[in-house]
């Protein structure tokens, strides 16, 4: 276990939040009108690790992958459920796992509840470039889980494209989660863009570990939304299939409605 | 219970398999160098209709939608295995259902063994308009199910478009089946066309009943198979979402991966 870092700024009762003051230019990935939060830029020895070992929360909740397929098909389950069904299928207690536009935190708090047990190896790393949905899930992380499990979080106000600079160079990464689009409940004109998103996904093809996942679930509604499409599914089809198996999911009567796309590093 | 047809073709150990020698212009969906078969017109007063009562086969064999979809995501389970835990989740003993591309019959007999029950309502309708198709099915059901079990697949040689014709017309179907392309084993030059599989759709989706699934699994790796998903994905795409939900599931770094459409009828 590598050091714990020298500049750690904790609190017993709330989220680790870094923010460092030197900054290289950084990379945008919501536009536009956007005020860039202070990027965190770690040099590697300095990134968080910290380890609690208290009694953590048992089994995530939600649907099984059979309930929550069954349901998508039949209209009665959404593509988020579907995705946080394989996920929970996928995923196990003590994995490092990414949650790569953390938004309001709902997907945070899920990888949280998979990763956490009494053994504290559980670490997940969130990161949105927009301060509001940094501030946003470290809130709804405050009032629904307990100091420990939060201790297993590390959340960051950066571009999902620099997710290399925040996991731990050793770490195995089992799942890296995208929510692509704009802030549920934010700005709509504040979204994901095709050339930061492609950045993304290259560097997590590049962090997730044999036998993991990179799940991106595409919002379409949105100006730009079926372009940034386009830039997943070329990505996902140009991934080579000895060693991946890219896999869509999609709603194909209704022109708004998210795509599912998971990439499976065999 | 309608009374029975006048004129079935019965043999306690043999499929039902009924040949009728009056002849309007068949629809050929298989093509070309095709030799049609007789095929079957009934008028809806002799359509075959048989029911056994004896004890029947238990709980049909394979893998949940869980296993399946987690499965196909990583690689390790196809797409018709995803397909066949779907059609257990929606189909139930002593359901009407409509095999409309026997091909060698896995598909009639796994969806013989999902209605099959001591009830004998079950209903299986399978139809193909290659003869080696239908005789391929009766063959493998014959050496896998036993005859009371068969006494509920009705198989007929006719192109699916026609399926209007063989499927009594009070039935509440829960699940039309398609399997598109070549037979496999057989002729790959005969495969199965958009034109009659436009159709077939269209049938299909009169006779399925609320809370049923048409389920299209394309094969696309033949010469026509991308015309083929053009028009199921235009066909589903069409369908509208008050009472549909279309869905769409594919391997998209495969590009011959044959991909699943489902139709859920609302």
């Amino acid at each position: 276990m590598p050091p714990p870092p020298p500049l750690l700024l904790r609190h017993p009762l709330s989220l680790l939040l870094l923010r460092w003051p030197r900054t290289p230019p950084p990379l945008l990935h919501r536009v536009p009108s956007f005020r860039p939060p202070p990027p965190l830029v770690l040099p590697r020895q300095q990134r968080c690790l910290s380890v609690a070992s208290a009694q953590l929360a048992g089994p995530a909740p939600g649907a099984g992958v059979d309930e929550a397929v069954a349901g998508f098909v039949t209209g009665k389950r959404k593509a988020t459920e579907v995705a946080h069904a394989v996920w929970r299928s996928i995923v196990q207690k003590g994995d490092t796992v990414v949650d790569a536009t953390c938004g309001n935190g709902n997907d945070t708090f899920a990888l949280l509840k998979m990763v956490a047990d009494e053994s504290a190896r559980g670490r997940v790393y969130g990161m949105d470039i927009q301060d509001t949905a940094i501030d946003s899930t470290s809130s709804f992380l405050k009032m629904t889980v307990d100091s420990q499990e939060m201790e297993l979080v590390k959340l960051f106000p950066i571009c999902h494209s620099r997710m290399e600079e925040i996991v731990p160079k050793d770490s195995l990464v089992r799942l890296v989660a995208f929510n692509l689009g704009y802030l549920p409940g934010g700005d709509k004109t504040i979204v994901t863009v095709p050339k930061t998103t492609e950045l993304a996904l290259q560097a997590a093809s590049r962090i997730v570990s044999s036998g993991g996942l990179i799940s991106v679930l595409v919002y379409i509604g949105h100006l730009g939304g079926r372009d940034e499409l386009t830039i997943v599914e070329s990505f996902a089809s140009s991934l080579p299939a000895d060693t991946w198996v890219s896999s869509k999911f999609e709603m194909i009567n209704r022109p708004v409605a998210p795509v599912l796309v998971l990439l499976h590093k065999k």
